[in-house]
């Protein structure tokens, strides 16, 4: 046992906060934890006068963050400031560069600027925290499945999507209702665009795709979509149809390279994806020969994010380690992105058409002329000369068929408004 | 990046054949992981000549499981025997005497021995495989919650129980029909007591509560019960009133001390064991600040076992440890065990009555005697004279005014089989 671990820690915010507070609570049982006590010696925010809901007393402060970093009593930054330019970065550019090990939740910069983080010689830096919140996901695949070849995963990464989309189909509401009342009860940001736009959960997926397939951080090859455009009547048509609706990160090996999307889909209710709801996060990793491994839990919020930056220091006290993206920087894989275009699977699509005779088969048409072929249809009711909803279910097509085929459909005099796509999965 | 790892493995059934493939097909995978080789350089099994579907050329062989320990080219010895005394016993023993780390995946020997080889000076043991199987619940209990305290976890972790209640509740079947066709199929053994009456959940308990809450394991202190007296008949009644059973082995941090129990238990069809169906495992962890965390995957078999060997050897070989059971032996924490007697909970309890004026009377006033309240009574038909299922459903009591009740209740003459107790929980 040698001595006590000294933590700065720069970002006294939600998670901050919930760092300083762990480590105070907990003392003794992460002690035991650790071999030696983790303490907090010097910290950073912006106001020094804010009540923070924890005692800041006897720590050393500094109103620029990256002075932590100079401070020869501490021994790790932990960084909670967040963003991947500005302090964030510049703090963990000195700690690096000063030899000083980093602890981090910053999803942004890992994912924006991780490849050039774990180049640098010597790096040590830790961000479990920075996906999926408590759930130890990072530590699951770069150390307990690390005999695993793993061949994608699936996720719901953020919490006010998940919320957002759970509670459209509990209450039959739409987006813009339910979002409204998520920001009024602090459930969504101000400015949702960040998480509804689905940017956090491509972030997320980045850092774990690489993880994953032990390749760089690519986060300019995800497809990214929100959930801006999902509709109470998709909802209710996937609930018909044996699904729900989730936002969700996906990443799979194919043969022509790594394949990383965000985007709402469909998923079977009886897939382990369907039941999570609310802000909770869930994955769903398939690897040889483990097969499929699920890991479920609070995605954010102080507790569960202070938990996974806890972990990472008391690993850190204790001496374990592993590189930044699960093997060495000159033993990372070179695999090509598979653009969205070359993507295969099957489509849930919407149409709004003029309920008259012949539409159907000009539908099918398009869809044919595609080589899209059809497993399923669904209309209800009918109302001639108004719009009706007509559902397809397509076979396993490739998107770039799908995409074509879309065009072509509204640009059809009979389909009234912009056809809604959705893609179906199976995790 | 320092030399090969050389493994010794004994033992070269389902698991160890297992091992030896999974670093034959993944060698280079591993070696980037490992950041060296981790290479098979001996073995030991009983039969030499047997065909094990796996290349053993070039491997150094012996007949004695014990020399392996002894043979200097080995620098970790992989137990793969099975047993908590006898040849798996005699050869971590003279492993941890020569000063090699052992890995295992033998949950008798570690819940039977764990804290006397805990004990040893500098034993290094790892053991991720010993419970349920591929899912990587030490670590993430040891290492990715080691900042939070354990309340309580539920897990269910035997899949032979599982995969017959998941049919007999999917078939209609009972518990005899489908242990017979289980064992046909080869996923019960031909002596299937160490599953079927929880024995196995009760070593992994014993393991897991040990690490959960940071003392000495203590097998002794669980409370077994098994699934030979689940009826086809409770289960419809589960069914009926929204529950799932389940065998489950459960460990809670009461004011008293550690409660651990290994029982079936009706769980509402909402929480997150209740559909694990089949072979699978899964668990459910409550820790503060966490929350509730979620690990579900396959829990046996020789590839998931195998992924969990492979990654201790890759922890190993990376030089990341642990202390066996979370806390070094001195800060290992004295709490009492909690006698079932003292439990607390929700029972579902199944009587057939003769049906006749007064037997309701009777019962409840048996019940009311022992201070506990009723949730919910369900009676199906009537058939005067002839034996009917009454099935009541208690508030939150105390089990040893249950087991009182219950003498009483078996001993009334309108009661005609021994009464059927299932204790509900909430996981
Ligand atoms: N919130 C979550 O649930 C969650 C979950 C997972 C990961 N994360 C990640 O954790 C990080 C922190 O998130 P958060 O929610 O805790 O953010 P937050 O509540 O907005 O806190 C940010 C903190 O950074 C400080 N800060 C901002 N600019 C600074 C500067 N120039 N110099 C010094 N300090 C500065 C702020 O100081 P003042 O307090 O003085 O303004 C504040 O204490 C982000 O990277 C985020 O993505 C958050
Ligand atoms: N099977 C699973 O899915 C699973 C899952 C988790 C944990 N585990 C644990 O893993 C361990 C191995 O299980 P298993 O299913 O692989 O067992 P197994 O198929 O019965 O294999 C046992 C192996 O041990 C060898 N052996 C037995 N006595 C020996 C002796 N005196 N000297 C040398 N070798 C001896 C046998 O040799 P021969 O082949 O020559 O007879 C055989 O190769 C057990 O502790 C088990 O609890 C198993």
């Amino acid at each position: 046992m040698t001595g006590a671990l000294a933590v700065g820690i720069a970002g006294l915010g939600t998670v901050g906060a919930g760092v300083v507070r762990l480590l105070a609570d907990h003392a003794a049982l992460i002690e035991a934890r650790a071999g030696r006590k983790v303490t907090v010696v010097a910290v950073s925010a912006r106001d020094r006068a804010r009540n923070r809901g924890v005692s800041l007393e006897g720590l050393r402060w500094y109103d620029d963050p990256v002075a932590l970093a100079a401070d020869t009593k501490v021994d790790v930054v932990v960084e909670l400031i967040g963003g991947a330019d500005g302090p964030a970065h510049d703090l963990v550019m000195a700690a690096l560069a000063a030899g000083k090990p980093v602890v981090t939740a910053n999803k942004a910069l890992i994912a924006m600027r991780g490849s050039a983080l774990g180049a640098i010689e010597g790096a040590s830096i830790r961000f479990e925290a920075a996906v999926a919140g408590g759930i130890p996901v990072i530590k699951a695949l770069r150390e307990g499945l690390a005999g695993d070849r793993i061949a994608g995963f699936a996720g719901i990464f953020n919490g006010t999507c998940n919320y957002i989309l759970s509670r459209m189909r509990a209450e039959k509401l739409d987006f813009a209702t339910v979002l409204a009342d998520a920001q009024a009860q602090g459930y969504a940001e101000a400015d949702p665009s960040f998480d509804i736009d689905g940017i956090d959960t491509a972030h997320k997926l980045a850092i774990l795709a690489a993880i994953a397939f032990g390749r760089e951080v690519d986060f300019g090859a995800v497809h990214v979509e929100g959930i801006r455009g999902v509709s109470a009547l998709d909802i209710a048509f996937a609930e018909e149809l044996g699904y729900r609706i989730k936002l969700l990160g996906i990443a799979r090996a194919t043969d022509a390279g790594i394949e990383t999307r965000v985007h709402p889909a469909m998923v079977p209710l009886a897939a382990p994806l369907a039941r999570v709801d609310g802000v909770n996060n869930a994955v769903v990793i398939e690897g040889d020969p483990v097969g499929q491994i699920v890991l479920q839990g609070r995605g954010a919020g102080a507790g569960p994010t202070a938990s996974a930056v806890v972990a990472d220091l008391i690993d850190l006290a204790r001496g374990r380690a592993a590189p930044m993206l699960g093997v060495a920087p000159q033993a990372l894989a070179r695999r090509a992105a598979v653009p969205m275009a070359a993507h295969r699977g099957a489509y849930f699509l919407r149409l709004m058409v003029v309920d008259q005779p012949g539409v159907i088969a000009d539908v099918t048409a398009v869809l044919r002329d595609h080589g899209i072929s059809l497993e399923s249809m669904l209309q209800h009711g009918r109302s001639p000369g108004d719009a009706v909803a007509v559902v397809l279910v397509t076979h396993v097509t490739q998107e770039a068929a799908m995409a074509a085929a879309i065009t072509r459909l509204a640009a059809l005099e009979s389909v009234q408004v912009p056809p809604a796509l959705i893609r179906i999965e199976t995790a």
